[in-house]
Protein backbone atom coordinates (compact mmCIF):
# COMPACT_ATOMS: atom_id res chain seq x y z
CA UNK A 1 0.00 0.00 0.00
CA UNK A 2 1.33 3.83 -0.75
CA UNK A 3 1.38 6.77 0.84
CA UNK A 4 -1.09 8.67 -0.74
CA UNK A 5 -2.23 12.64 0.52
CA UNK A 6 -5.22 14.35 -0.30
CA UNK A 7 -5.75 18.09 -0.20
CA UNK A 8 -9.31 19.42 -0.51
CA UNK A 9 -11.80 17.90 1.29
CA UNK A 10 -15.48 18.75 0.15
CA UNK A 11 -18.47 17.83 -0.98
CA UNK A 12 -16.34 15.87 -3.54
CA UNK A 13 -13.13 15.17 -1.74
CA UNK A 14 -14.32 13.43 1.50
CA UNK A 15 -15.97 11.01 -0.59
CA UNK A 16 -12.96 10.22 -3.11
CA UNK A 17 -10.39 10.54 0.25
CA UNK A 18 -12.92 7.67 1.51
CA UNK A 19 -12.33 5.18 -0.76
CA UNK A 20 -8.54 5.42 -0.53
CA UNK A 21 -8.42 5.09 3.10
CA UNK A 22 -11.08 1.80 2.61
CA UNK A 23 -8.54 0.46 0.36
CA UNK A 24 -5.82 0.07 2.91
CA UNK A 25 -4.13 3.37 1.75
CA UNK A 26 -1.86 5.68 4.16
CA UNK A 27 -3.71 8.46 3.62
CA UNK A 28 -2.38 12.49 4.31
CA UNK A 29 -5.30 14.64 4.67
CA UNK A 30 -5.76 18.64 4.76
CA UNK A 31 -8.36 21.09 3.65
CA UNK A 32 -8.80 24.79 4.44
CA UNK A 33 -11.41 24.28 6.23
CA UNK A 34 -10.59 21.12 8.56
CA UNK A 35 -10.22 17.56 8.00
CA UNK A 36 -13.63 15.80 8.56
CA UNK A 37 -13.92 13.90 11.88
CA UNK A 38 -15.62 10.90 9.92
CA UNK A 39 -12.10 10.75 7.56
CA UNK A 40 -9.75 10.83 10.59
CA UNK A 41 -11.59 8.06 12.62
CA UNK A 42 -11.61 6.03 9.50
CA UNK A 43 -7.93 5.45 9.60
CA UNK A 44 -6.55 9.21 7.54
CA UNK A 45 -3.74 11.26 8.64
CA UNK A 46 -4.59 15.21 9.74
CA UNK A 47 -2.08 17.20 8.39
CA UNK A 48 -1.46 21.12 9.08
CA UNK A 49 -0.29 22.23 5.65
CA UNK A 50 0.26 20.53 2.05
CA UNK A 51 3.66 20.88 2.85
CA UNK A 52 2.99 18.46 5.60
CA UNK A 53 0.92 16.35 3.11
CA UNK A 54 3.62 16.23 0.93
CA UNK A 55 6.52 15.47 3.20
CA UNK A 56 4.14 12.30 4.18
CA UNK A 57 2.81 10.87 1.29
CA UNK A 58 4.52 9.85 -2.24
CA UNK A 59 1.59 10.56 -4.40
CA UNK A 60 -0.60 14.12 -3.78
CA UNK A 61 -3.76 14.34 -4.99
CA UNK A 62 -5.97 18.13 -4.93
CA UNK A 63 -9.66 18.80 -4.96
CA UNK A 64 -9.91 22.14 -4.99
CA UNK A 65 -12.52 24.47 -6.22
CA UNK A 66 -11.01 26.70 -9.15
CA UNK A 67 -7.53 27.57 -10.32
CA UNK A 68 -6.18 30.00 -7.87
CA UNK A 69 -6.82 27.42 -5.27
CA UNK A 70 -4.65 24.81 -6.89
CA UNK A 71 -1.94 27.34 -7.46
CA UNK A 72 -2.56 28.73 -3.82
CA UNK A 73 -2.09 24.86 -2.58
CA UNK A 74 1.17 24.17 -4.72
CA UNK A 75 3.01 27.22 -4.85
CA UNK A 76 1.84 29.26 -1.60
CA UNK A 77 4.67 29.72 1.29
CA UNK A 78 3.87 26.62 2.89
CA UNK A 79 2.85 25.01 -0.23
CA UNK A 80 2.95 21.28 -1.76
CA UNK A 81 5.97 22.36 -3.77
CA UNK A 82 7.96 23.14 -0.69
CA UNK A 83 7.54 19.30 0.32
CA UNK A 84 7.91 17.24 -2.41
CA UNK A 85 10.87 15.19 -2.90
CA UNK A 86 11.87 14.30 -6.51
CA UNK A 87 10.57 11.07 -7.84
CA UNK A 88 6.77 11.93 -6.34
CA UNK A 89 3.64 13.06 -8.40
CA UNK A 90 1.21 15.18 -8.27
CA UNK A 91 -2.57 14.55 -9.53
CA UNK A 92 -4.83 17.55 -9.47
CA UNK A 93 -8.09 16.27 -10.02
CA UNK A 94 -10.02 19.81 -9.49
CA UNK A 95 -11.39 21.48 -12.80
CA UNK A 96 -9.26 23.90 -13.36
CA UNK A 97 -7.74 26.02 -16.63
CA UNK A 98 -6.25 24.04 -19.04
CA UNK A 99 -3.47 26.76 -19.87
CA UNK A 100 -2.41 27.01 -15.99
CA UNK A 101 -2.28 23.40 -15.63
CA UNK A 102 0.20 23.28 -18.20
CA UNK A 103 2.53 26.26 -16.77
CA UNK A 104 1.86 23.84 -12.72
CA UNK A 105 3.36 20.80 -14.69
CA UNK A 106 6.10 22.59 -16.01
CA UNK A 107 6.71 23.97 -12.33
CA UNK A 108 6.38 20.59 -10.70
CA UNK A 109 8.79 18.47 -13.04
CA UNK A 110 11.43 21.13 -12.40
CA UNK A 111 11.31 19.59 -9.21
CA UNK A 112 11.99 16.41 -10.68
CA UNK A 113 8.33 15.01 -10.32
CA UNK A 114 5.51 13.65 -12.12
CA UNK A 115 1.91 15.64 -12.98
CA UNK A 116 -1.28 14.29 -13.89
CA UNK A 117 -4.47 16.30 -14.28
CA UNK A 118 -7.40 14.04 -13.60
CA UNK A 119 -10.40 16.15 -13.53
CA UNK A 120 -13.82 14.08 -13.29
CA UNK A 121 -17.43 14.38 -14.03
CA UNK A 122 -20.15 12.54 -12.24
CA UNK A 123 -20.98 14.42 -8.91
CA UNK A 124 -21.49 13.89 -5.58
CA UNK A 125 -23.05 10.56 -6.60
CA UNK A 126 -20.08 9.26 -8.50
CA UNK A 127 -18.02 10.13 -6.06
CA UNK A 128 -19.75 8.18 -3.29
CA UNK A 129 -20.43 5.59 -5.62
CA UNK A 130 -16.82 5.42 -6.81
CA UNK A 131 -18.42 6.15 -10.11
CA UNK A 132 -16.45 8.92 -11.45
CA UNK A 133 -15.26 9.82 -15.02
CA UNK A 134 -11.90 10.90 -15.16
CA UNK A 135 -10.33 12.15 -18.17
CA UNK A 136 -6.17 12.54 -17.76
CA UNK A 137 -3.62 14.01 -18.78
CA UNK A 138 0.06 13.27 -18.50
CA UNK A 139 3.03 10.99 -19.32
CA UNK A 140 2.28 7.44 -20.22
CA UNK A 141 4.18 6.47 -17.53
CA UNK A 142 2.77 9.27 -14.91
CA UNK A 143 -0.55 7.78 -15.93
CA UNK A 144 0.35 3.92 -15.40
CA UNK A 145 1.59 4.75 -12.24
CA UNK A 146 -1.28 6.90 -11.09
CA UNK A 147 -4.32 4.58 -13.16
CA UNK A 148 -4.64 2.12 -9.80
CA UNK A 149 -5.13 5.18 -7.48
CA UNK A 150 -7.72 6.26 -9.53
CA UNK A 151 -9.37 3.34 -10.42
CA UNK A 152 -10.76 3.22 -6.30
CA UNK A 153 -12.24 6.37 -7.38
CA UNK A 154 -13.72 6.09 -11.17
CA UNK A 155 -14.90 3.79 -13.51
CA UNK A 156 -14.54 5.50 -16.84
CA UNK A 157 -10.90 6.41 -17.21
CA UNK A 158 -9.26 7.78 -20.08
CA UNK A 159 -5.79 9.31 -21.01
CA UNK A 160 -6.66 11.61 -23.18
CA UNK A 161 -2.85 12.55 -23.98
CA UNK A 162 -0.16 14.95 -22.86
CA UNK A 163 -0.36 16.47 -19.63
CA UNK A 164 -3.39 19.50 -19.75
CA UNK A 165 -5.56 17.30 -21.99
CA UNK A 166 -7.49 16.02 -19.41
CA UNK A 167 -8.26 19.40 -18.14
CA UNK A 168 -8.93 20.15 -21.90
CA UNK A 169 -10.87 17.40 -22.28
CA UNK A 170 -13.29 18.55 -19.35
CA UNK A 171 -13.76 21.83 -20.44
CA UNK A 172 -14.80 20.55 -24.17
CA UNK A 173 -17.04 18.15 -22.27
CA UNK A 174 -18.79 20.91 -20.63
CA UNK A 175 -19.10 23.28 -23.90
CA UNK A 176 -20.93 20.43 -25.56
CA UNK A 177 -23.53 19.85 -22.20
CA UNK A 178 -23.99 23.45 -22.16
CA UNK A 179 -24.89 24.30 -25.56
CA UNK A 180 -26.63 21.10 -26.49
CA UNK A 181 -28.67 22.18 -23.66
CA UNK A 182 -29.21 25.56 -25.38
CA UNK A 183 -29.72 23.95 -28.43
CA UNK A 184 -32.83 21.28 -26.79
CA UNK A 185 -33.78 24.58 -25.07
CA UNK A 186 -34.54 26.69 -28.44
CA UNK A 187 -35.83 23.96 -29.89
CA UNK A 188 -38.22 23.21 -26.97
CA UNK A 189 -39.41 26.89 -26.42
CA UNK A 190 -39.53 27.06 -30.31
CA UNK A 191 -42.05 23.77 -30.76
CA UNK A 192 -44.34 25.13 -27.50
CA UNK A 193 -44.33 28.66 -28.53
CA UNK A 194 -45.77 27.37 -32.00
CA UNK A 195 -48.40 25.12 -30.67
CA UNK A 196 -46.92 21.86 -30.20
CA UNK A 197 -46.81 19.02 -27.98
CA UNK A 198 -42.82 19.20 -26.72
CA UNK A 199 -43.21 15.97 -24.81
CA UNK A 200 -44.29 14.38 -28.55
CA UNK A 201 -41.61 16.52 -30.37
CA UNK A 202 -38.62 15.19 -27.99
CA UNK A 203 -40.27 11.60 -28.58
CA UNK A 204 -40.05 12.11 -32.50
CA UNK A 205 -36.52 13.82 -32.38
CA UNK A 206 -35.01 11.05 -30.64
CA UNK A 207 -34.59 8.32 -32.73
CA UNK A 208 -32.27 11.16 -35.39
CA UNK A 209 -29.90 13.01 -35.48
CA UNK A 210 -30.88 15.78 -33.38
CA UNK A 211 -30.74 12.64 -30.59
CA UNK A 212 -28.49 13.22 -27.83
CA UNK A 213 -28.36 12.25 -23.65
CA UNK A 214 -29.16 15.89 -23.51
CA UNK A 215 -32.76 15.59 -25.61
CA UNK A 216 -33.46 12.77 -23.33
CA UNK A 217 -32.07 13.74 -19.82
CA UNK A 218 -31.95 17.59 -19.88
CA UNK A 219 -35.28 17.87 -22.28
CA UNK A 220 -37.23 15.63 -20.08
CA UNK A 221 -36.42 18.16 -16.97
CA UNK A 222 -37.47 21.59 -19.31
CA UNK A 223 -41.09 19.54 -19.77
CA UNK A 224 -41.49 18.23 -16.54
CA UNK A 225 -40.19 21.98 -15.11
CA UNK A 226 -37.68 19.70 -12.87
CA UNK A 227 -35.20 22.01 -12.46
CA UNK A 228 -33.56 20.37 -8.66
CA UNK A 229 -29.81 19.58 -9.15
CA UNK A 230 -28.50 17.51 -10.88
CA UNK A 231 -25.49 20.02 -11.92
CA UNK A 232 -26.30 23.57 -10.61
CA UNK A 233 -25.57 26.59 -13.00
CA UNK A 234 -22.93 27.86 -10.88
CA UNK A 235 -20.60 25.32 -11.28
CA UNK A 236 -21.18 25.34 -15.21
CA UNK A 237 -20.70 29.17 -15.39
CA UNK A 238 -17.34 28.29 -13.57
CA UNK A 239 -16.37 25.91 -16.13
CA UNK A 240 -17.62 28.00 -19.24
CA UNK A 241 -15.94 30.71 -17.44
CA UNK A 242 -12.53 28.66 -17.86
CA UNK A 243 -13.53 27.73 -21.67
CA UNK A 244 -13.88 31.60 -22.18
CA UNK A 245 -11.06 32.79 -20.71
CA UNK A 246 -8.96 30.19 -22.43
CA UNK A 247 -10.16 30.71 -25.33
CA UNK A 248 -9.52 34.42 -25.44
CA UNK A 249 -6.15 33.43 -24.59
CA UNK A 250 -5.63 31.44 -27.56
CA UNK A 251 -7.01 33.51 -30.03
CA UNK A 252 -9.96 31.68 -30.26
CA UNK A 253 -13.81 32.50 -30.21
CA UNK A 254 -16.51 30.75 -29.24
CA UNK A 255 -19.24 32.80 -29.96
CA UNK A 256 -22.53 30.14 -28.46
CA UNK A 257 -20.49 29.04 -25.83
CA UNK A 258 -20.38 33.13 -24.86
CA UNK A 259 -23.83 33.40 -25.17
CA UNK A 260 -24.54 30.39 -22.77
CA UNK A 261 -22.57 31.64 -20.18
CA UNK A 262 -24.93 34.83 -20.81
CA UNK A 263 -28.19 32.80 -20.17
CA UNK A 264 -26.62 31.22 -17.50
CA UNK A 265 -26.16 34.67 -16.71
CA UNK A 266 -29.73 35.86 -16.83
CA UNK A 267 -30.99 32.43 -14.69
CA UNK A 268 -28.92 33.53 -11.32
CA UNK A 269 -30.86 37.08 -11.72
CA UNK A 270 -33.68 35.83 -11.70
CA UNK A 271 -31.92 33.37 -8.71
CA UNK A 272 -31.04 30.64 -10.71
CA UNK A 273 -27.04 29.92 -9.27
CA UNK A 274 -29.14 26.82 -7.64
CA UNK A 275 -31.07 25.51 -10.30
CA UNK A 276 -30.05 22.45 -12.40
CA UNK A 277 -28.23 23.46 -15.52
CA UNK A 278 -31.90 22.47 -17.66
CA UNK A 279 -33.10 25.49 -16.26
CA UNK A 280 -30.86 27.44 -18.80
CA UNK A 281 -34.35 26.94 -21.06
CA UNK A 282 -35.66 29.28 -18.41
CA UNK A 283 -33.73 32.20 -19.03
CA UNK A 284 -34.80 31.60 -23.18
CA UNK A 285 -38.61 31.45 -22.47
CA UNK A 286 -38.39 34.99 -20.03
CA UNK A 287 -36.91 35.97 -23.54
CA UNK A 288 -40.00 35.02 -25.56
CA UNK A 289 -42.62 35.72 -22.44
CA UNK A 290 -43.36 31.74 -22.52
CA UNK A 291 -43.07 28.96 -20.60
CA UNK A 292 -42.51 25.26 -22.27
CA UNK A 293 -46.05 23.97 -22.15
CA UNK A 294 -48.08 27.14 -21.33
CA UNK A 295 -51.04 27.28 -24.38
CA UNK B 1 -55.74 1.07 -54.96
CA UNK B 2 -56.66 4.79 -54.78
CA UNK B 3 -55.84 7.90 -56.73
CA UNK B 4 -52.54 9.77 -55.64
CA UNK B 5 -51.68 13.14 -57.17
CA UNK B 6 -48.07 14.35 -56.86
CA UNK B 7 -46.70 17.68 -57.13
CA UNK B 8 -42.81 18.13 -57.24
CA UNK B 9 -40.66 15.41 -59.14
CA UNK B 10 -37.21 16.40 -57.87
CA UNK B 11 -34.33 14.98 -56.43
CA UNK B 12 -36.86 13.65 -53.65
CA UNK B 13 -40.39 13.74 -55.39
CA UNK B 14 -39.06 11.54 -58.36
CA UNK B 15 -38.09 8.43 -56.12
CA UNK B 16 -40.96 8.94 -53.83
CA UNK B 17 -43.78 9.04 -56.45
CA UNK B 18 -42.07 6.18 -57.94
CA UNK B 19 -42.75 4.02 -54.65
CA UNK B 20 -46.56 4.64 -54.87
CA UNK B 21 -46.84 3.96 -58.14
CA UNK B 22 -44.69 0.36 -57.92
CA UNK B 23 -47.30 -0.07 -54.94
CA UNK B 24 -50.55 -0.12 -57.39
CA UNK B 25 -51.78 3.25 -57.04
CA UNK B 26 -53.02 5.26 -59.76
CA UNK B 27 -50.82 8.20 -59.55
CA UNK B 28 -51.28 11.64 -61.20
CA UNK B 29 -48.22 13.44 -61.96
CA UNK B 30 -47.08 17.04 -62.23
CA UNK B 31 -43.75 19.18 -61.79
CA UNK B 32 -42.92 22.84 -62.93
CA UNK B 33 -39.82 21.33 -64.99
CA UNK B 34 -41.57 18.72 -66.33
CA UNK B 35 -42.77 14.87 -65.65
CA UNK B 36 -39.75 12.77 -65.41
CA UNK B 37 -40.32 9.58 -68.28
CA UNK B 38 -39.19 7.04 -66.61
CA UNK B 39 -42.44 7.58 -63.82
CA UNK B 40 -44.28 8.01 -66.75
CA UNK B 41 -43.21 4.83 -68.17
CA UNK B 42 -43.65 3.06 -65.15
CA UNK B 43 -47.27 3.89 -65.37
CA UNK B 44 -47.85 7.42 -63.83
CA UNK B 45 -50.31 10.01 -65.90
CA UNK B 46 -48.59 13.51 -66.49
CA UNK B 47 -51.00 16.50 -65.89
CA UNK B 48 -50.87 20.04 -67.58
CA UNK B 49 -51.36 21.93 -64.10
CA UNK B 50 -51.38 21.44 -60.33
CA UNK B 51 -55.61 21.90 -60.88
CA UNK B 52 -55.72 19.06 -63.34
CA UNK B 53 -53.88 16.63 -60.41
CA UNK B 54 -56.33 17.73 -57.62
CA UNK B 55 -59.13 17.12 -60.25
CA UNK B 56 -58.10 13.35 -61.19
CA UNK B 57 -56.91 12.41 -57.48
CA UNK B 58 -58.27 11.65 -54.49
CA UNK B 59 -54.88 12.64 -52.19
CA UNK B 60 -52.36 14.87 -53.62
CA UNK B 61 -49.15 14.83 -52.64
CA UNK B 62 -46.43 18.10 -52.35
CA UNK B 63 -42.95 17.93 -52.46
CA UNK B 64 -41.45 21.33 -53.41
CA UNK B 65 -38.90 23.45 -52.44
CA UNK B 66 -40.13 25.88 -50.15
CA UNK B 67 -42.89 27.81 -48.55
CA UNK B 68 -43.85 30.38 -51.90
CA UNK B 69 -43.87 27.38 -54.28
CA UNK B 70 -46.21 25.18 -51.96
CA UNK B 71 -48.88 28.72 -51.62
CA UNK B 72 -48.43 28.97 -55.62
CA UNK B 73 -49.11 25.08 -55.57
CA UNK B 74 -52.23 25.50 -53.93
CA UNK B 75 -53.43 28.59 -54.73
CA UNK B 76 -52.19 30.34 -57.87
CA UNK B 77 -54.70 30.09 -61.16
CA UNK B 78 -54.63 26.40 -62.17
CA UNK B 79 -53.54 25.70 -58.40
CA UNK B 80 -54.74 22.69 -56.29
CA UNK B 81 -57.46 24.59 -54.66
CA UNK B 82 -59.45 25.31 -57.97
CA UNK B 83 -58.91 21.29 -58.26
CA UNK B 84 -60.42 19.68 -55.09
CA UNK B 85 -63.50 19.05 -54.12
CA UNK B 86 -64.99 18.02 -50.36
CA UNK B 87 -63.63 14.93 -49.22
CA UNK B 88 -60.38 15.31 -50.64
CA UNK B 89 -56.97 15.45 -49.14
CA UNK B 90 -53.54 17.50 -49.38
CA UNK B 91 -50.52 16.25 -48.19
CA UNK B 92 -47.80 18.45 -47.73
CA UNK B 93 -44.62 16.51 -47.57
CA UNK B 94 -42.09 20.14 -48.51
CA UNK B 95 -40.81 21.34 -45.86
CA UNK B 96 -42.06 24.95 -44.90
CA UNK B 97 -42.86 27.43 -42.90
CA UNK B 98 -45.17 25.96 -39.54
CA UNK B 99 -46.78 29.32 -39.24
CA UNK B 100 -47.52 29.41 -43.21
CA UNK B 101 -48.95 25.73 -42.94
CA UNK B 102 -51.22 26.74 -40.54
CA UNK B 103 -52.68 29.22 -43.08
CA UNK B 104 -52.61 27.13 -45.98
CA UNK B 105 -54.88 24.65 -43.63
CA UNK B 106 -56.87 26.22 -42.92
CA UNK B 107 -58.31 27.42 -46.63
CA UNK B 108 -58.21 23.71 -47.81
CA UNK B 109 -60.14 22.81 -44.59
CA UNK B 110 -62.84 25.61 -46.07
CA UNK B 111 -63.13 23.27 -48.99
CA UNK B 112 -64.25 20.40 -47.37
CA UNK B 113 -60.72 18.91 -47.33
CA UNK B 114 -58.08 17.46 -45.01
CA UNK B 115 -54.98 18.80 -44.63
CA UNK B 116 -51.77 16.99 -43.06
CA UNK B 117 -48.09 18.36 -42.79
CA UNK B 118 -45.74 15.46 -43.54
CA UNK B 119 -41.97 16.98 -43.49
CA UNK B 120 -39.29 14.62 -44.00
CA UNK B 121 -35.76 13.87 -43.26
CA UNK B 122 -33.66 10.96 -44.50
CA UNK B 123 -32.44 13.00 -48.04
CA UNK B 124 -32.29 11.74 -51.69
CA UNK B 125 -30.98 7.95 -49.92
CA UNK B 126 -34.12 7.63 -47.84
CA UNK B 127 -36.58 9.02 -50.48
CA UNK B 128 -34.72 6.01 -53.05
CA UNK B 129 -35.18 3.62 -49.90
CA UNK B 130 -38.39 4.11 -48.91
CA UNK B 131 -36.91 4.63 -45.45
CA UNK B 132 -37.74 8.35 -44.55
CA UNK B 133 -38.46 9.63 -41.51
CA UNK B 134 -41.68 11.37 -41.69
CA UNK B 135 -42.83 14.08 -38.86
CA UNK B 136 -46.81 14.36 -39.16
CA UNK B 137 -49.49 17.50 -38.37
CA UNK B 138 -53.00 16.72 -39.02
CA UNK B 139 -56.46 15.16 -37.08
CA UNK B 140 -56.33 11.64 -36.20
CA UNK B 141 -58.65 11.07 -39.08
CA UNK B 142 -56.44 12.28 -41.35
CA UNK B 143 -53.56 10.91 -40.19
CA UNK B 144 -54.71 7.37 -39.94
CA UNK B 145 -56.17 7.84 -43.33
CA UNK B 146 -52.96 9.19 -44.93
CA UNK B 147 -50.86 6.61 -43.12
CA UNK B 148 -50.76 3.72 -46.03
CA UNK B 149 -49.15 6.40 -48.10
CA UNK B 150 -47.05 7.46 -46.15
CA UNK B 151 -45.56 3.79 -45.31
CA UNK B 152 -44.84 3.04 -48.97
CA UNK B 153 -42.19 6.45 -48.83
CA UNK B 154 -41.02 6.10 -45.33
CA UNK B 155 -40.18 4.05 -41.98
CA UNK B 156 -40.30 6.14 -38.59
CA UNK B 157 -43.40 7.78 -39.49
CA UNK B 158 -44.16 10.02 -36.28
CA UNK B 159 -48.19 11.58 -35.46
CA UNK B 160 -46.61 14.43 -33.82
CA UNK B 161 -50.09 16.63 -32.95
CA UNK B 162 -52.59 18.89 -34.92
CA UNK B 163 -51.79 20.51 -38.28
CA UNK B 164 -48.81 22.48 -38.56
CA UNK B 165 -46.88 19.97 -35.78
CA UNK B 166 -45.17 18.20 -38.52
CA UNK B 167 -43.51 21.24 -39.41
CA UNK B 168 -42.69 22.28 -36.09
CA UNK B 169 -40.91 18.98 -35.42
CA UNK B 170 -39.03 19.50 -38.31
CA UNK B 171 -37.67 22.95 -37.70
CA UNK B 172 -37.08 21.82 -33.81
CA UNK B 173 -35.07 18.80 -35.65
CA UNK B 174 -32.76 21.34 -37.77
CA UNK B 175 -32.56 23.63 -34.99
CA UNK B 176 -31.09 20.90 -32.79
CA UNK B 177 -28.57 19.57 -35.40
CA UNK B 178 -27.07 22.34 -36.28
CA UNK B 179 -27.00 23.33 -32.91
CA UNK B 180 -25.15 20.48 -31.52
CA UNK B 181 -22.91 20.98 -34.61
CA UNK B 182 -21.93 24.17 -33.43
CA UNK B 183 -21.29 22.66 -29.89
CA UNK B 184 -18.80 19.99 -31.07
CA UNK B 185 -17.05 22.40 -33.50
CA UNK B 186 -16.71 24.94 -30.34
CA UNK B 187 -15.15 21.62 -28.53
CA UNK B 188 -13.38 20.35 -30.93
CA UNK B 189 -11.85 24.09 -32.28
CA UNK B 190 -10.58 24.39 -28.38
CA UNK B 191 -9.54 20.92 -27.94
CA UNK B 192 -7.22 21.15 -31.19
CA UNK B 193 -5.84 24.69 -30.76
CA UNK B 194 -5.00 23.68 -26.64
CA UNK B 195 -3.08 21.04 -28.12
CA UNK B 196 -5.25 17.94 -26.95
CA UNK B 197 -5.68 15.02 -29.74
CA UNK B 198 -9.40 16.00 -30.80
CA UNK B 199 -10.11 11.90 -31.54
CA UNK B 200 -8.94 10.93 -28.12
CA UNK B 201 -11.35 13.67 -26.84
CA UNK B 202 -14.56 12.99 -29.01
CA UNK B 203 -13.58 9.45 -27.69
CA UNK B 204 -13.46 10.18 -24.44
CA UNK B 205 -16.92 12.46 -24.57
CA UNK B 206 -18.58 9.84 -25.77
CA UNK B 207 -19.71 8.05 -23.21
CA UNK B 208 -21.33 10.73 -21.16
CA UNK B 209 -23.62 13.85 -20.99
CA UNK B 210 -21.69 15.47 -24.44
CA UNK B 211 -22.94 12.24 -26.56
CA UNK B 212 -25.08 12.84 -29.40
CA UNK B 213 -25.13 11.54 -32.69
CA UNK B 214 -23.73 14.31 -34.00
CA UNK B 215 -20.65 14.13 -31.67
CA UNK B 216 -20.55 10.43 -33.38
CA UNK B 217 -21.25 10.78 -37.01
CA UNK B 218 -20.42 14.96 -37.66
CA UNK B 219 -17.51 15.08 -34.93
CA UNK B 220 -15.89 12.19 -36.91
CA UNK B 221 -16.32 14.33 -40.24
CA UNK B 222 -14.40 16.95 -38.82
CA UNK B 223 -11.61 15.11 -37.92
CA UNK B 224 -11.22 13.66 -40.87
CA UNK B 225 -12.12 16.45 -42.75
CA UNK B 226 -14.68 14.72 -45.07
CA UNK B 227 -16.99 17.59 -46.08
CA UNK B 228 -19.06 15.60 -48.85
CA UNK B 229 -22.62 16.26 -48.45
CA UNK B 230 -24.62 14.82 -46.39
CA UNK B 231 -26.58 17.15 -46.18
CA UNK B 232 -25.86 20.28 -48.27
CA UNK B 233 -24.96 24.03 -45.88
CA UNK B 234 -27.78 25.80 -48.53
CA UNK B 235 -30.65 23.24 -47.58
CA UNK B 236 -29.50 23.61 -43.50
CA UNK B 237 -29.51 27.45 -44.39
CA UNK B 238 -33.27 27.28 -45.19
CA UNK B 239 -34.38 25.47 -42.47
CA UNK B 240 -32.48 28.34 -40.38
CA UNK B 241 -34.17 30.55 -42.23
CA UNK B 242 -37.38 29.08 -41.32
CA UNK B 243 -36.93 28.67 -37.42
CA UNK B 244 -35.85 32.40 -37.35
CA UNK B 245 -38.45 33.98 -39.79
CA UNK B 246 -40.93 32.00 -37.81
CA UNK B 247 -39.55 33.10 -34.52
CA UNK B 248 -39.57 36.35 -35.33
CA UNK B 249 -43.63 36.39 -36.16
CA UNK B 250 -44.09 34.69 -32.64
CA UNK B 251 -41.89 36.54 -30.73
CA UNK B 252 -39.45 34.59 -29.96
CA UNK B 253 -35.68 34.94 -29.66
CA UNK B 254 -33.31 32.29 -30.75
CA UNK B 255 -30.00 33.27 -30.20
CA UNK B 256 -27.80 30.58 -31.46
CA UNK B 257 -29.50 29.51 -33.82
CA UNK B 258 -29.21 32.99 -34.88
CA UNK B 259 -25.05 32.49 -34.61
CA UNK B 260 -25.32 29.24 -36.58
CA UNK B 261 -26.94 30.91 -39.67
CA UNK B 262 -24.54 33.52 -39.25
CA UNK B 263 -21.96 30.60 -39.50
CA UNK B 264 -23.48 29.05 -42.49
CA UNK B 265 -23.06 32.54 -44.58
CA UNK B 266 -19.60 32.50 -43.65
CA UNK B 267 -18.82 29.23 -44.68
CA UNK B 268 -21.10 30.11 -48.47
CA UNK B 269 -18.84 32.96 -48.38
CA UNK B 270 -15.98 31.08 -49.06
CA UNK B 271 -17.15 28.35 -51.33
CA UNK B 272 -19.07 26.30 -48.63
CA UNK B 273 -22.66 26.12 -50.16
CA UNK B 274 -22.53 22.65 -51.02
CA UNK B 275 -20.24 21.42 -47.94
CA UNK B 276 -21.62 19.10 -45.94
CA UNK B 277 -23.00 20.82 -42.72
CA UNK B 278 -20.42 19.74 -40.66
CA UNK B 279 -18.48 22.31 -42.37
CA UNK B 280 -19.63 24.81 -40.06
CA UNK B 281 -16.42 24.33 -38.06
CA UNK B 282 -14.72 25.80 -41.17
CA UNK B 283 -16.19 29.18 -40.45
CA UNK B 284 -15.20 28.74 -36.11
CA UNK B 285 -11.98 27.63 -37.87
CA UNK B 286 -11.26 30.65 -39.48
CA UNK B 287 -11.89 33.00 -36.80
CA UNK B 288 -9.40 31.38 -35.13
CA UNK B 289 -7.12 30.85 -37.96
CA UNK B 290 -6.23 27.44 -36.59
CA UNK B 291 -7.53 23.99 -38.43
CA UNK B 292 -8.43 21.01 -36.35
CA UNK B 293 -5.91 18.36 -35.92
CA UNK B 294 -3.18 21.33 -37.35
CA UNK B 295 -0.73 21.16 -35.09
Amino acid sequence: MSKVGFIGLGIMGAPMARHLIMAGHDVFLHSRSGVPSPLTEAGGVACVSPQAVAESANTIILMVPDTPHVQEVLFAENGVATGLGAGKCVIDMSSISPLATKDFARKIDDLGCDYVDAPVSGGEVGAKAGSLTIMCGGSDAAFARVLPLLELMGQNITHVGDVGSGQICKVANQIIVALNIEAVSEALVFASKAGADPEKVRQALMGGFASSKILEVHGKRMIKRTFDPGFRIELHQKDLGLALSNARQMGLSLPNTATAMELFNACVANGGSAWDHSGMVRALELLADHEIGRS
